[in-house]
């Protein structure tokens, strides 16, 4: 690989002129700038990035942290954070934990040892945040892109329990009584949108029942369908089901359809994220609208204000969802 | 950040031996080392990786270059190529050309510029691949995901026009004659997939009839669906469809479904890549099964080859896709 040296050798000048002119410095004349970029170009010059990090003090890289790389809503929001990010000259570099709260620890880990100017996460564990605030601590920038109750940490999100709660009233105000919710345990971390789920049936004075309550272990095509199996083979089914991810509702339209259950004139089936295949689902599925773009935009603007300016107050950036109401959704 | 200074201080014992001892060196002595191990963490020290990468040439990151970061199917090989990746301590750095030739050589000279060990790269037009070819010929081992006719590069991909082959055989076999195409144009780069139709008609005697293959002008649902109003809409419309991915097949079954037509009953619907979604789609999608695990295994596996050994002759590993047949598909 060219070095500066074999520039200066070829145009004719000191090492440290030519690192002037690539720099861009007016103290090296019109004409000799020229030269020197005509031979690094001939010479295929590439900047060493690791030589000028450890000058800058700055790698100019955002380390991403995904729970799922197959998720939809997921890749959507890292598609525009790597535009975002790439607009402004830094890379991404991506981990996904996989559920695995030991792989979360090692991707902050390396993005640690990598020197990594920022990190953004989804975390797995949204009561379990100790390897982040940790990392935080060390000083290094870090935003959550999802938790509710999160103090001393940067939040960008969406308001996941007033989604839950805006399409568990949809369903209510539908008639609905009996709403089934697919969605994980506590512990592992979706707490808001069951809260929002809980916040809405008691405004309407319904009681909750525990047995409409299923965890999908998962939140893939095929969880999705065990759930809705589960659910609508009860002895008193739900009349409507709320899934906490659009995957999983399509999971359990696929059991509806196969087993001659009408959507929505048996069961009204609403989704969570709005992703690009909710709308070809059949049917077409309501849908509580992930808005990937704007948490995005502002995830990588309060990065940047992070990396570039001294220690703020941590802020929380929550943006309310809205619904896309299609035909998985009717009236009793 | 910690640094091997104020862990020989803390220590009591020199910088040398500090790093001696951090590298595993059997020149310092067992309970030596376990002061200075005990005192790195509790300084929480973490090695500086951009200073270890300028002493052993090696940067333990491989570049990841995808079309598209919201395809379902390219996600799935990302999700797996990291975690191969992952398990042999090498970090993904990962970047979106979006169809994009200028952002396509871009990435590429960031890839370059940060010295990764290797590139993986999804190519944006397969028929123009100069700046990938400069960036192997600079000595960078690169391997393509996808491309037929390629010389002088590594590639690791699917016979994607035996899967369209296959494909159209399989319809053939079922008594359809007008099939469509739903595919992009021969410049940017599905050509395989046009091949392979074109080969099954030949080798059944039908004459392929232009007005049937049409250019859906991007891979997501909405041009699925485009496509499709086009061609049922036509004078003499197709009796099966064959679309060039799985995305693009569920925009044109949503088509179908809002305009009353049956599938497979009035027109058949073939897929290609077997994505998740293809057996929740309404009806469940007959697909080219792309076998992203193993393209993934694959290419991590050559990927360290050619990062660890010296070169050799370019590779080519071609998998040949199946069929998976679900019921969007039906004798005529």
């Amino acid at each position: 690989m060219a070095t500066l040296k074999d520039i200066a050798e070829r145009t004719g000048v000191s090492v440290n002129t030519v690192s002037l002119a690539l720099r861009g410095s007016p103290r090296v004349g019109q004409s000799t700038r020229e030269r020197i970029l005509e031979s690094a170009r001939a010479l295929d010059y590439t900047p060493n990035h690791a030589a000028q990090s450890l000058v800058t003090r700055r790698n100019m890289t955002v380390g991403l942290l995904l729970t799922d790389m197959t998720s939809p809503v997921l890749t959507q929001v890292a598609q525009k954070l790597e535009i975002e990010l790439k607009a402004k000259g830094y890379v991404t570099l991506l981990a996904a934990s996989n559920g695995d709260g030991e792989e979360e620890e090692r991707a902050l880990a390396t993005f640690r040892s990598r020197q990594v100017d920022g990190v953004l996460v989804y975390p797995n564990h949204r009561r379990h945040l100790d390897g982040i605030r940790r990392l935080a601590a060390s000083g290094m920038p870090v935003i959550l892109l999802a938790g509710k109750e999160v103090e001393g940490l940067d939040v960008v999100t969406i308001d996941e329990q007033h989604g839950s709660a805006l399409a568990a009233r949809h369903l209510i105000d539908l008639g609905h009584r009996r709403i089934g919710l697919i969605d994980s345990e506590r512990a592992t971390g979706n707490a808001e949108k069951i809260d929002g789920y809980r916040q809405a049936l008691a405004e309407a004075g319904i009681e909750v029942d525990p047995a409409l309550i299923v965890g999908p272990g998962g939140h893939g095509i095929s969880q999705g369908y065990a759930a809705m199996a589960h659910l609508l083979t009860l002895p008193d089914p739900p009349t409507a089901v709320l899934a906490s991810t659009d995957r999983i509702a399509m999971g359990g339209l696929r059991w509806c359809q196969e087993n001659g259950i009408d959507v929505p004139t048996d069961v009204s089936v609403f989704g969570y994220d709005n992703v690009e295949y909710a709308e070809a689902a059949a049917p077409p599925l309501s849908s509580v609208n992930y808005p990937a773009e704007q948490i995005a935009q502002a995830a990588a603007e309060l990065m940047l204000d992070r990396i570039n300016t001294s220690a703020d107050a941590t802020k929380r950036i929550v943006l309310k969802p809205d619904l896309v109401i299609r035909s998985s959704t009717a009236g009793r």
